[in-house]
């Protein structure tokens, strides 16, 4: 088998769990990453849909990956239209790339003097 | 292929590990989410039963999500006939949605006043 | 679709990161679970068998779970022929059970005065 | 079904989320580990591809898991022809064993006296 020619990864991943911390404290920030892993020679574009509780969704906030790169992508970063994830709010993401990848999201919350870190590997579809 | 029209996650997930911090120190307080994303545009209806180490089960706690929503579900909150999940109990959680969802399920245990968190994607069926 | 009668889970799994943290201080123990979801209306038999990086794994440690429970199982306290597993040293486990189950690993490491927690779903085979 | 004669896990295995603490306070040194389960009676090669945000990765870095064993592999101990993964630097590492295996990937940040943990069981393929 050709291993090299099988696609590594998927093209769409969810990620339920989204919150970035209003806080910080100590020597780190609160944050959050979608950490993607683009094994294609090929750059690829992530296209990232945010949900919330109570209005509708912000739709395909657009981030490119190089060919061979990972790019860790700070969420708190992410802007459409003048529209950003605010602080403090649950939220969701559904990422969407042109060729298939592979997500994690991790979160490091510096609320408290001592950090605490999360990270999942996104569900796949 | 025409992506909108195939499902987006399952609607059968598990959660072997759940348990609700007893006590909360400093700023934030213990608590679990099962974080809901809703990608249909239809509303759906969730169906906890939580499990435990010694007496049946508590069936099908219902809770709606709106279409194109996410909902963080505070276990701490579910309750059906006056029932409610005890604080300091190891349980475990089924959740059964009328339309396929996806499911993060994360615990902030804050009982010493520097804050640690766990987070997994529950396990799809 | 006739759901009950669809297994719920799987009867495989393994869980490559194991470790008894040899300390704790504050107020809670260091210690890890393996979380075992039995859906199933019989009890179902778990077998972990422990491997380790410098030795012969110690083979299928029993352990029940009541039909429809859940068993929050304290590494620590696992036992056979007067081997347990040691404090302080990377093993790993796999869990085969005699029906469907679904399990997740999780660590709570009080080596310092604030706690960290960890958890995974373990992976199915 | 004869059990035995099944594999065990994947041979590919992928973790978008790399990255080495660059500091520790307290007792503890942060470190990441890459935690392999080798359920094969034979030894297996495997061969960890390191991606960065900006350069070209670094190829096949081989380690040996011994058969029936497990081997929890600190990352900052990889190296090949004089280059290791630089502390402080987001990475991902694909990682592809010559026998099927189970990868799990968990990080411990000493940055603050306080530790913080995360785990994921990588993302198979």
């Amino acid at each position: 088998m050709n291993r090299e020619a099988a696609p590594k990864g998927h093209s769409l991943w969810f990620i339920p769990d989204g919150y970035i911390p209003p806080e910080s404290s100590g020597s780190l920030e609160s944050h959050e990453s979608v950490c993607v892993l683009n094994c294609n020679k090929e750059d690829v574009t992530v296209a990232i849909t945010v949900f919330f509780e109570d209005r509708p969704p912000i739709e395909r906030i657009e981030v490119v990956v190089e060919g061979r790169r990972t790019k860790h992508i700070r969420t708190a970063g992410l802007q459409k239209d003048g529209e950003s994830i605010p602080k403090g709010v649950p939220y969701a993401m559904e990422v969407e790339a042109s060729l298939p990848i592979i997500v994690q999201y991790s979160r490091l919350d510096a609320t408290q003097p001592a950090n605490a870190l999360m990270s999942v590997i996104a569900f796949p579809s």
